[in-house]
C-alpha cells in the first residue's frame, strides 16, 4: 500500500534542500541519493531563499546548531512557507539545552513545518513548549488504545504536538508513531541496530523530506511510508550483517538498502496499523 | 601513457590543503589518502596562510559557503599565488544562487587558478562572468568535433573560460572534457553510480590537485590522468557491485579502488582523445 | 589484563560530549557507538555547558579550529573542570600554525586535560610552550629504556608534557607511548594502514573519553586500554582486508571491529610494556 509513494520519489527526483548538521551530512545526502532524490547543503542565510527557490522540499535539522545556522533556517523555513514547499522540522537534541529547546520553541512560531520528526524525548520536549502564545497542552488522547504500554506517552505528546501546530508529527522508536492528530500510525518496521550509528533519524528526516515534496497530496501517507521505508531498509541490513559486520557495515547496508528498494518490497513488508483519534476533552 | 601521473603523486606525498565544504570533506580525505596525497583541512582565515607554507596544493570548494569560509579561501588562494603553489577551483553550485556566483566571480578576479572543475551548468556560468573586467565571451571554438552533439556546449564553455581565465578547465559529464584553450581532451572513463552519490566531483577535484601538486610541468597531462583516474576507479568499483549493493558500497568501492590503482592499469583502461582546439576567430 | 575497561565502557554506556572537527565527527561518533558510548556533538557556546552537564565526559578536538569553536571548547573545558568529568585534549595540527600553536597553548593553561593525546610533533610542541607560566621543560627522563631508538623523542616529550601539565600523555605512532609522568607504558599493537586513513587519532581521542569516563579510578589504566584497543581493532580490521579492499573499507572494518570486540580479545591480543619513569634530574 506504501510503496508507491517510493516510486512517486523516484520519479519525481526532487531537490531536497537540507540545513543540517555537519555530523551526518554525509549520510544524509547519500540516503537522498538512494531514495531517488537529490541533495542541496548550503546554510549560509545570504543564499538559502535562493536555494529553497530551486528545491522541493526542505529539512531542518538542529545538530551542530549555532546562530548563523538558524539565521538561515529561519529564512529557509520562511521562503518556503511562502512558496508552499513542504517543510520537515527534526529538533535533535530539544530538551538537552536551554538555548536549543528555545530556538526549538521559536522555530515552531515563526514556520509552520509538514512534518516534526524525533524520539520521544524530543517531541515531548516541543508539546510542552508554548506555540504562538498557544496554552500547552497534551494528554488529550483518551481513545487510542496503545499497541504496547510505554506508547502512551509517544501518542499523547504526538497528538498534543499536531493538533497545537498543524503539523504531522512522527515520533521514533521501536515502533514508530506518526499522526496529524486525527488519524494515528503505528510502523512496527525497524531494526536494533538502528540506534548503534549516527544519523539514523536524521536519515529519516530527509527520507520523509523526499517522499513528502513528491506526494504532497498525501503528506500523512507519503511520511508513514517515508518511517517504512527506513525500517524495511534497517531490517533488510540486519540481515545481512556477517560475523564480522558491525555498526560501520550497518550503515552502508542501510543505503545500500533504500538504493534497492522497490514498491514492491515496501508493499510486502510494510507493518502498520492505522487507528483514528478519538478527543474525548476536545 | 597518464599512468605515470599517479606514480609521481604517491612518490611525492604531497600535503594538499584543502578548504572544502562538510559534506563531503571526509570522502574527500580518505580519497586524497588513496591517491598517495594526505589532506589538511583548516579553514579559519587567521591560519591558512601558514597552512598553505606547508602544502604542496590548495583546493577552493564552494559547497557549504559562507562569509568566513570565504575570506579564508581569498587568503589562502592569495598565499598560494605568491608562492606559486597549484590552486584547484570547484565552484560547487555556482549560478544557483546570486551570492554564489558572485563569491565564485570575486574569486576568479583574485586568483589564478592551476584548474577550474565543475559540471557543465557550473562552468556555463563561469564561463559568462567577467574576470577583471574582462568581457564576457564564448563560443569561441569553431574547430573542435565534438565527439557527440551535446558537447558543444561543454567545448564552448570550457574554452572560453580557460581563455578568459588561463586556467585549465574540466567539465565533469558522462564524458569529461578538460582545456587549456588550445588542447582539449575528452575521457570517456566513468560509471553512472557516480552521479549516485554526494562527493563524486569534489574528490575528482582534490585529486587533480593532488596530481598536479605532484607534477607541476605538465599540469594539463596530470588534469587529464586524474580525470582518467576518477574514471577507472568509478568503473572498478562499479564492477564490483554485487546484488546488495547500493551507492553507499559505491563510495567505499571507489576509494578502495584509488588506493589500489597502479600505472600500468590506468594505462591500460585509459580512454581519451586529444584534439587541438583551431580558433577562427580569435 | 586491559580487556575489562571496554567491558565497563559497554556497562557504563557514557555519553560523551565531542567539540571536534567536520572531517571526522561521522567517524567519531560511530566509533563512540561501537565502544558502548554514545556521542553529541555540539559545539555552540551558547549550550556547552548545559550539554557538558548531561555528558560523562569530553573531547576537544582542534582540527577545523575557528574563533567561535574555540570559545566553546572554552567554555566546555571550564564546565567539565568544575564538575570533575574527564577531558580529553587532541591538539590537532599544532606546531601547524601560529594561531593553532597559540590556542592550543592557551587551553592548555585555562583548563587540565585528563589525557592529551597527540602524534609525536603535536606533543613535542606542547613539551616545549609555557603552560601558566612554568618554563619550557623536557628531555626529564634518563632512566628509561626506549624499546627503539626513535622512541627517545616520545618518551621526553611525553614525561615532559606530563609533568608540566599534570595529564597522562599519549604519544600516537608505530608504537604507542602513554605516561602521566611516572610510569610510561608501551602498547606494541596497531596496524600500518591505520595511516592511511582519516580519523585515526581522532576516533582514538574519542574511545580514550569514553574509556576513562567509565573508569574515573584508573585513568592510567583506562586510556592504555582505549590505546590498546584501537591497535587492536586495526589488526583485525588488517586481517580482514581482501584483495580489492583499500582504506574505504579499512576505515569500515576498524569500527566493525570496535563494536564486535570483547574483553577475552584484549587480554588475549594486548601487547603492552610498562616501566617506570626514573628521573634523576627532578
Amino acid at each position: 500500500m506504501f510503496g508507491k509513494y517510493l516510486t512517486n520519489t523516484r520519479k519525481q527526483k526532487p531537490m531536497i534542500h537540507s540545513i543540517t548538521n555537519y555530523v551526518t551530512a554525509n549520510d544524509c545526502a547519500n540516503m537522498l541519493f538512494a531514495c531517488g532524490a537529490s541533495p542541496c547543503m548550503t546554510d549560509d542565510a545570504d543564499e538559502v531563499a535562493d536555494i529553497v527557490g530551486l528545491s522541493s522540499g526542505l529539512t531542518i535539522n538542529l545538530g551542530t546548531l549555532n546562530d548563523k545556522r538558524f539565521e538561515a533556517m529561519i529564512l529557509a523555513a520562511t521562503a518556503a512557507g511562502r512558496s508552499d514547499k513542504p517543510i520537515v522540522f527534526d529538533p535533535v537534541g530539544a530538551g538537552g539545552s536551554y538555548v536549543r529547546t528555545s530556538r526549538a520553541e521559536q522555530f515552531l512560531s515563526l514556520s509552520k513545518p509538514t512534518v516534526i520528526r524525533g524520539n520521544l524525548s524530543e517531541i515531548k520536549v516541543l508539546s510542552e513548549v508554548k506555540v504562538n502564545n498557544k496554552k500547552v497542552f497534551g494528554g488529550l488522547t483518551r481513545g487510542v488504545d496503545s499497541p504496547l504500554n510505554d506508547f502512551k506517552a509517544s501518542i499523547d505528546c504526538s497528538v498534543g504536538l499536531a493538533k497545537k501546530t498543524g503539523s504531522i508529527v512522527v515520533v521514533s522508536g521501536s515502533v514508530d508513531v506518526i499522526t496529524d492528530g486525527s488519524s494515528i500510525r503505528f510502523v512496527n518496521n525497524g531494526d536494533e541496530l538502528l540506534t548503534s550509528i549516527t544519523g539514523s533519524g536524521c536519515m529519516m528526516s530527509s527520507v520523509i523530506t523526499a517522499f513528502v515534496s513528491s506526494n504532497p497530496d498525501n503528506a500523512l501517507d507519503a511520511a508513514t511510508a517515508a518511517v517504512c521505508a527506513m525500517g524495511i531498509c534497517g531490517q533488510i541490513a540486519g540481515e545481512r550483517m556477517g560475523d564480522k559486520d558491525g555498526n560501520a557495515s550497518f550503515r552502508n547496508y542501510l543505503i545500500d538498502a533504500m538504493f534497492n528498494l522497490d514498491e514492491k518490497t515496501i508493499d510486502r513488508m510494510e507493518d502498520v496499523k492505522i487507528q483514528e483519534v478519538k478527543n474525548e476533552d476536545n
